[in-house]
């Protein structure tokens, strides 16, 4: 039997992991009308945005005025990415729902990433999630690298497995698991989720991969079967990957979506909503956005 | 268990399906280089070309002068699609290997693809079986519209199973079956397959995707899952949608050959020399080819 669920959430990360990874400078107000477009679009949850020092992220330097100037819509959750406790303190003062940290699986790229190796990171995140947490706020952990390092290669299993387990014992409320570089194949991925499940304890399980392959729609498929019902995409595959300059990025969400739809697993996302707001921000970035749909999309209109 | 075979079988179209779809006119001499470079690539198959009126398919006018001076590989099987009796006679003349015949699953796209409907075409097809049986050679029956149909939409499965049985009923020695305009998902191919492999009995089943909604990959691993071992490809995705101006093609086989081999399924293919073969077509093509892995090759070189 293929064992699929009926039902899947989709987390856009557009507004923040693919902008952060487009050359193009966005208007601050060209983002806040696209974050409303996607807030109507069907979505229970948008990250839209990071508050990190703008000297690593000058992308996303407009974070605090974009958390204060979109439209709310109450069946959303609206989360930012945080670094540290000034990130934090800055995220708190917009009152954003919840916030996301992250670190690596392997300890080069997080030093190339955090400046910081593995050890060093967790007291940093401890402080963080606590006080996330005595705020109200829900905390989101993403782990990178976790099927593959740009720098050590192979990761082992057991790392992901020790970091996980770290921030899970910090009280974070999901985890999600990133194929950052895109090296990730589905053999690879029931392995491994096969491993992880069979030595942590999950309240919240997702999975954020990247395209850079080609293999994330396949990668999806394998990580249904294993019963995962959460995904990390970006609309129309924006953003790309710092390690492989003109590669896809994160797995489109009009493609996912689309898949999803077609086998009969609802998202509650509205394909035709989704697709104007696709088209909103390919005009405003001013490129061609990879997606297949995106693709198709552009060809209708020629 | 994801259960996955240890050997898969790639029979690369791209000098058929991927060139018919190029808009772009490759000269005699340079398919013959490019066919040439395949043969070296550890392929046990390549379909390259196709007998049909030049006034149908222009870009594919010299298969015979190809078939007359690639040179043989003799762990190569070299196919030629042949639409009727006469294309069937000109490539006997040129002692192809193997002859590919097709019709469509809906009658709609037979009738546009063919001029004739359904009904009408197995007796032309019954000929070319029977005549290429006695000169000795195999058969490969394409069953087009598997999955859907530019004109009709939906096809239903029972006119998959009636134009499947009807082919293997003459004597083909493979079926492939297709997903001419990349509809296909990964459900429905598991759904698919059951009720094929319930309802009729194989020799030889080979899948044939396109990538138009980028869900090849995802395919080819429920596929994989159902017990399929042979799959065609274009290499780089090489051709495009008639159907759908600048969408994808044929899935490509270095993203095939890449997933398959990330997984240690063996394939006997080099994929260095698939990358340099695919760096060859793309440059007589003038024209970046969409498969990830040349996006990636194509950005290493910046």
């Amino acid at each position: 039997m293929l064992s699929l669920p009926s039902e899947v959430t989709i987390k856009e990360v557009g507004p923040r992991d693919g902008l952060q990874n487009e050359p193009a400078e966005i208007l601050t107000e060209d983002k806040i009308a696209w974050i409303d477009l996607l807030s109507e679009a069907g979505y229970s949850y948008l990250e839209f945005s990071s508050f990190v020092h703008p000297k690593w992220i000058p992308q996303l330097k407009d974070a605090k005025e974009v958390a204060q100037r979109i439209k709310r819509n109450k069946d959303v959750t609206y989360a930012a990415l945080v670094p540290n406790m000034k990130g934090l303190e800055a995220a708190l003062a917009t009152d954003v729902d919840e916030v996301s940290i992250f670190m690596s699986a392997s300890d080069a790229h997080n030093r190339k990433n955090i400046n910081k190796s593995i050890e060093e990171t967790y007291p940093v995140l401890e402080e963080v999630v606590r006080e996330a947490k005595s705020a109200g706020k829900s905390v989101r952990g993403y782990v990178s690298t976790v099927f593959g390092c740009p720098y050590e290669g192979d990761v082992p299993i057991q790392q992901v497995i020790d970091v996980s387990k770290r921030l899970l014992d910090m009280g974070i409320d999901e985890l999600s698991l990133g194929d950052t570089i895109g090296v990730a194949n589905p053999k690879q991925v029931w392995e491994t989720l096969g491993r992880l499940e069979a030595e942590l304890s999950f309240q919240h399980l997702a999975m954020h991969f990247h395209n850079t392959r080609g293999m994330a729609l396949a990668n999806i498929l394998a990580s249904l079967q294993r019963g995962i019902t959460t995904f990390d995409a970006s609309l129309g595959g924006l953003g790309g990957c710092p390690y492989a300059k003109g590669a896809s990025g994160n797995v489109a969400t009009d493609d996912l979506v689309h898949m999803l739809h077609q086998m009969g697993i609802s998202t509650g996302i509205d394909e035709k909503k989704l697709e104007q707001a696709g088209t909103f921000i390919q005009e405003k970035l001013d490129k061609p956005l990879p997606s297949h749909h995106m693709q198709l999309t552009r060809n209708e209109r020629r």
